[in-house]
């Protein structure tokens, strides 16, 4: 099944205690649809600016990703730069620039209609609800979010959780509606709840690792490439059992456990098949018992 | 085979969402002995002063610990006063009175010196290898210690982790010498690190989890409770596979996620095997693929 992400992307000026790196591409679209990538087809929405050259839109072409959907604005590319210094876990944000994407309006191309599962990055919940209403063949959506909006535009997320089946978040907002309620814990991994009848899975909440790392050279990027990761293999997957969400939430972590390896998203540019499922059994070992 | 534990008793206020406590008993060696009495047989060395009743050893004793080894000593028993308004994960003190703790040096009885097990509550690096020396019958040691020992008692915790089989703590700290060390996460599970070579296990990691609590009443003495489970369930074993410390840190989550369901040591007091091991399955199924 194709999958069309919609988000963010951006260039980022990133500080970690493993050193410094300006200028490289990110966004949570370019990592989601880089993680999606390896399990599935993939198809991105998003808006850059006139920086934004050919030689960064091969990057994602190289995996295949269809970039019909990225709109070449005037402008700008969305800045972004941040350390984590203190904390790997959280970013603290030196800098902010929307540039091009302050104006950001998903324009979905007519050859992208059939997708059947959607991923809205977390941008504004009344442009999430907008996209959803536009793609009537999808069959299953996900959405991410984040704390500033579950407080700054509350009414517009409840009402955008309606038509949302699985939610990301870092905060447990269960209560807000959604099918299903994926928890990324950063570097623990993450959880999955599940509303009473969901999916036919049964309410039991389920957990998936993170690789306890001995080094994170860069975080950026971590929780989009769990998103890519968890979305890309439901969607190259017939059915969604528990087996497949559970299986899902694991490729999610080995996803975002390979994105950290290396500055921005080098890592994800170029990884195999076979690494993947390696990482994927060393998860599985992590928590496994006889 | 029995297990030795050297630890505090205390008399905890409590302060969490949930509401508050005051004066329960508490302790590292208080939460420790009553984890791992599910298991098998516990020993515990501490000391309590004279506010210290016959009521409180009994809710030791009607677990079947040996509390010959508490030392009743003139004087106030440990007080410790916290609250977890902000963070479910870290107390913020608001009292610390030592009182008879201050001077504290265990004095192991006649009858314990047989025990194989050793677990060296979060005490002074140098009492913690004036114990270890005293007992030379012990064939795995466990130690719990902390940042402030970590930094500020440095080259005698580096001592005494010649001493220490499994070294229990917050943050990694594997170049200090110990063959196996247990992270514990907090909420998140704990994870265990093996020397390469030691206990013939292999050198991966492994995690497990903790249960994602609807609600927590009370974290206080969730790490003993954890450290109880472990160590308990290690000594319960013939041998020491990987299997064995693998179900071994399931258990600690396990006793770890009961101890938070109510204040103080009340939900450890009453505990039945099977309701552990009904939870023990549900850790599992938390993290099991097929």
């Amino acid at each position: 099944m194709s999958i069309l992400a919609v988000g963010s992307v951006a260039f980022d000026n990133i500080v970690t205690p493993s050193g410094k790196a300006e200028n490289v591409l990110g966004g949570s679209a370019t990592y989601f649809s880089l993680a999606a990538s390896y399990f599935t087809d993939v198809r991105v929405v998003a808006v850059v600016g006139e920086d934004f050259t050919s030689e960064h839109e091969n990057v994602l072409r190289k995996r295949g990703v269809d970039t019909r959907g990225i709109e070449h604005a005037r402008g700008k590319t969305f800045r972004w730069g941040g350390q984590y210094l203190d904390n790997l876990n959280e970013a603290k944000t030196d800098f902010t620039e929307l540039n091009v994407f302050e104006k950001f309006h998903p324009r979905i191309p007519a050859e992208y209609r059939d997708s059947s599962v959607l991923f809205l990055g977390n941008i504004h919940p009344s442009l999430q609800a907008a996209v959803r209403q536009e793609m009537p063949k999808v069959s299953l959506t996900g959405g991410d979010t984040m704390n500033f909006w579950i407080q700054g535009a509350n009414s517009e997320l409840r009402e955008t959780l309606r038509l949302v089946n699985i939610l990301l978040t870092a905060r447990k907002v269960l209560a807000l509606g959604p099918q299903a309620l994926v928890i990324k814990h950063g570097e623990y991994g993450a959880t999955i709840f599940f509303r009473e009848g969901a999916f036919g899975v049964g309410r039991h909440p389920f957990r998936a690792p993170a690789l306890p790392l001995e080094e994170v050279i860069d975080p950026t990027g971590a929780g989009d490439s769990f998103a890519g990761g968890f979305m890309g293999y439901i969607a190259s997957q017939e059915d969604l059992s528990r087996e497949v969400i559970k299986r899902a939430l694991f490729y999610g972590g080995v996803m975002g456990s390979f994105a950290v390896e290396r500055f921005g998203t080098e890592r994800l540019q170029s990884l195999t098949r076979g690494e993947i499922d390696a990482r994927f059994q060393v998860f599985r070992e992590l928590t496994h018992l006889e």
